[in-house]
């Protein structure tokens, strides 16, 4: 039975959520060492979670001989270089979402883990929850045949520290926070054998006085013929939207991950508890999530991140996965400037997807256009003449 | 107290709830004599709605002296000449949507109502529905604030009619047949006096053996910086999906039309009764909606349409609506050919909208970017330096 | 096309919610007096309403030579007396719910209006939904089956007005203002030929400082052994919760009639508009109802009573469902004091209704328990042996 | 880092679950040896497993050198001499739902595991998913107020394994099966320290052939005043319905496990897939759970029981909880024979819950009976005279 020893780099909201699910039930793994850019910040949160040291220096974590994995919980624009310090040092490293800030910056990433031969995943929380893991075993058990059409939807009132909002710092602004989780989730649906093929992006900053996009819109066509669409925003109002749908030649599926979950609360307010992260108010009606790191992905995303480092196995998100990730983004922001699609730019080595065609039924040497079951009980057939391309229909 | 004496034309299913909804609560007024191609269905369908007389004349129904409204019920192709023709011949004349082809046409029947001087209305009930109309309301109340973006989706497995599916008759596909309602739920909460300045669109044919399209996205950007956002498909499993969204600045609103209204039923199969429009299955969990013709508009509409009539007024939606309509849907065509955004050409009458500009809160001297409550009550606010552009955040 | 001219007793919420509906979609028929205890309330409500007259004399109001409607809109207390009057004058009369406070009184008005050969109904709007409407059909049509249990519950923080607060006037507390919608709509699904056997009720007064009961539960045993179930409350937070459910041998039927019914808005507060009835708060999370009139029932309630009026036939709810309705009410009180089952009290008319009783699939020669399908395909059968009673598993 | 080794005794659907989760995130657990009445069943569930030894002796599955913990997953019958066994061993002994038949029977399981001095937990899995968890938070925060009513429901169309249809080794029918669950949940909510003094039931066998019931209500009057109510099926259709309900005097609080969850899928039916535990149909509008083993509890009652053996504390379940769960269900039958209330008979040992009695405003010496926000801004009071008794209402 292996355990880990963890270097957590970053003490924000995500790693608070990560320390809370490594402390929790797999229980085996620890943090050992935890880095914050002041001491004060790192002293609280070794305190808040039991952990032995807080160092404000990142290359002290990463080569702190007890630690065996680094966990990149840092503002976009360090990743590279401590993904490279955490490689350099033969550590695994587990970086957050998202990867780099541009597709060039993950291609060099992967250059470090690949040549220094370590471990590396891809922290991609939204792609484990529960739903989604078993949505998409249904996606490919066949359960709604061909996808067709895939909506992500992330949407909250915006994120809760200062670097997000420096377009420098993150890369972007929802696109990038936000957005990211979206492509990997509609990559996930659509197949990630599915090459993103173009892009057509809509941003605009309507509330926020800040330079980076508070909103956000892009189509994603893959070479399927399978379109992905994302929905983001930092000015939603009513807590945090986490919505994605699936429509496939066979069936549809619904998934709503944070305020419509069976949990339901009306409060005049007396109560002074958490509810959920990202609720706007303390009452009328809440919207709690029962377990919010096993709701979210993370208990899953951690298991199968250890799972896979012991088994000596890919896990389900890699780097690789960030970079294509990058690259749909990188699409995006070049989309908006020539106001118009935009090819995505890749390394691609996914293999090749062929084109979503149904072959049509055939009556009387008519092709069946649709099939529907009336009220009788009879089926209303509309058919197309081959030759002419003339439609009729026929009760039968 | 007034009653109108009608003359429906055309005996499809939109002639069925057309029918039903006028018969129905109202009561005053009824259907004089229908239309049809064939002197078999028009006579099946009087019979069914105890209609004294059925004409395979659209002239011969539109002049019939009793008559004194026109209620196009037709395939698209028609419904110039018909207008036309019921403008000469001075009566009141209600459309069903789409009002046009093409913005062209729908141009020369505005001309021909005008220079007739009749009442015209467009018959656009999803603008009407219950809900529709009390959420505009609260909208114009300032419930959401100032709208940023609307999200409309009309989706179902296909149409009944045999002439929809023909590119000439319907002049496009679902863009056609479900996005004009979508672009005129957007501009009800947009603003009717938001002008639709460009538009980008994605449509396909994945499933079905047409030449239309059975699937499409498109993106409206709206004067004031809003976006519209509709989908529409012929391909979706599981029955109608019509729903609504709505996001502004200080709110937000989720219309769901037809599979969640709160009326769900499991069954095993005994019964054999008709379920709701487009229901797919017979058995398991099926989604009835109470009263049909009332949830979806068709009442509040044919009330309006009567009131203004009567009143001597417009109508809520009125032919230069879908005038603007087909404007829109002129335009997605023309962005799918261009592969980018296309301008809206359109004669604007509207005025002017203002861009969304919320005036940013100040904290000594810094600009308020975001201000959040801690589950401790605190707050916790993202300042940015209005010289330097940095972000902090602060807790108080 | 005949019209009907009304005499509206009262002015309290109940006469408002009357007088929209029935100056509305139907159109044809008008509120021509309305009676109040004071003229300035009358006056009030006629300007409101657009009514030509207002008196502080019922008889007046009754006995008005223009009117032929008498719908009794006044306190549980006035209406024996009301109804008599009105039967007596000769006129059709509509009451409000409950009928009587006893099915003494109800008893009483079914033999005035007997007497006086005058139409007579009982305006139970929650039996008029078009959910409601729809679902019962369903039910006949066999979607579940033999209906096995009935939840039917409404809860709200309490009516609007002082007399209702008032145990003598009221005849009881919240059994008698909701459990009295609860009992019907019971008796609705489980068939109004079934009757209504015994009763087990608890009752208690937590909140309120009042005499009357402002929690309630009952148990309703029909004869063909099908369980009621009623929850009513004065004290319930969150708004109004109307809902039923309905289990049967097929199928399953969940009814929400407000605050989930697909309409969901959240807003920061600016807004200043009415959101629907009893709603508790103006901010947050809303849930608002499309067309109150409608989906409470009003609508086709009055549609039906005047189509029966003209058809000379009984409306769907007459003055004996609500003497039944009354009936069961008793004997919930009974039962409180009893502190066990009482048996309901009543001059049963509707004939015998047969005990459920499935009859069960045999398979060589044991009883069939329960058959299931398992993930792989295969059928898991719980089998008895008829002779032994002794039960086994078989997977086939 | 401790970890256990467990002997499993039973191998049923239970037992699977429990495996499972044990196996699984914690993943410092696991079952050493497995025990079921056939070898053939026992070797299956070890290699399902990967569980080293199966065995048909209890007593050696419990003498086990390496077992430390005893988890019965047996039919009720044996769950007496199980644990009993079990204690004397000196095992820790975990024993799933309902403890005992009976009140009796459970009270001399207590009696063996403090005889033995060994740790003992109750496996009432219910009482821990996530939702409960939080929400029983949210309830001793006092968002709710004082709790005034809880409704759980339990129906799905029965169990899956022959033992639980014959009445004799189950000790009931849907009561015992489903109900121990229920009243369980109500105590959690309305607090453990209130007394459950008196019950109301009613139950029948209205679909299957068997003796026992397959329908069931009960009513549960706590000290406090509260009220818990429970309605348990197993003739329920479309799947397993598990919905709790809380009312307080400040709030509601509304939980659904498993039907509405935020996860729909329709599909025409191509999958092959397993869907969720006891859903009843491959097609159509099917609502999958995430992760069942956490969704439904097993994962937080797995991990609270090993944390309070490892800190000695008792866990939050315990044998005592589960004697007076049994005392509730004697209660409920004897309320069945007697036909009426009957009192919880119960050595209580849980203190005193003082009568819920919220203090009434007054305003100018008049009691204020209700106080609501009329759409123009204004409050609109129900006052009532100490004196008389007579209600009034003002608005100011």
């Amino acid at each position: 039975m292996k355990s880990h020893r963890i270097a957590m780099l970053g003490t924000g909201l995500i790693a608070d959520f990560y320390t809370k699910t490594l402390h929790g039930q797999r229980s085996r793994d620890a943090v050992s060492v935890v880095y914050s850019r002041t001491q004060e910040r790192g002293d609280a949160f070794a305190r808040r979670w039991g952990i032995a040291r807080a160092t404000t220096s990142i290359d002290e974590a990463i080569r702190h001989p007890e630690v065996d994995v680094v966990v990149v919980a840092l503002p976009n624009h360090l990743h590279e270089e401590t993904v490279a310090a955490a490689a350099r040092a033969g550590k695994a490293v587990l970086c957050t979402k998202p990867l780099g800030r541009t597709a060039a910056e993950a291609r060099r990433m992967i250059d470090e883990v690949e040549r220094a031969g370590v471990f590396a995943g891809y922290l991609e929380d939204l792609c484990y929850t529960p739903k989604t893991l078993k949505s998409i075993e249904s996606v490919r058990a066949g359960a709604v045949g061909d996808v067709l059409w895939v909506r992500s939807r992330e949407a909250h009132p915006g994120p809760h520290s200062a670097w997000f909002w420096d377009e420098k710092q993150a890369g972007g602004g929802c696109i990038v926070d936000l957005g990211c989780h979206c492509i990997e989730i509609i990559r996930n649906f659509v197949g990630k054998g599915n090459r993103p093929v173009e892009v057509l992006c809509w941003k605009d900053t309507l509330v926020h006085p800040i330079t980076a996009e508070d909103n956000a819109i892009a189509l994603i066509r893959f070479e399927s013929g399978a379109m992905g669409q994302f929905e983001v925003s930092w000015t939603f109002r009513g807590g945090m939207d986490l919505r994605d749908e699936v429509a496939g030649t066979r069936g549809t599926i619904w998934l709503n991950h944070f305020l419509r979950t069976g949990f339901e609360m009306f409060t005049a307010g007396a109560a002074d508890g958490y509810i959920a992260e990202k609720a706007e108010t303390a009452s009328g009606w809440l919207f709690p999530v029962g377990d919010e790191v096993a709701e979210l992905g993370y208990v899953d995303m951690f298991t199968d991140m250890f799972d896979a480092m012991e088994a000596g196995r890919a896990p389900r998100e890699t780097f690789r996965d960030g970079y294509i990730v990058n690259a749909v983004m990188d699409a995006c922001f070049r989309s908006v400037e020539s106001h118009g699609w935009a090819k995505v730019e890749l390394e691609w080595t996914g293999g090749l997807a062929p084109r979503i065609a149904p072959t049509p039924e055939l009556l009387d040497g008519q092709i069946v256009v649709k099939r529907e079951l009336l009220p009788d009980g009879r089926a209303k057939l509309i058919l197309k003449d081959p030759a002419t391309g003339v439609c009729s229909d026929r009760v039968m």
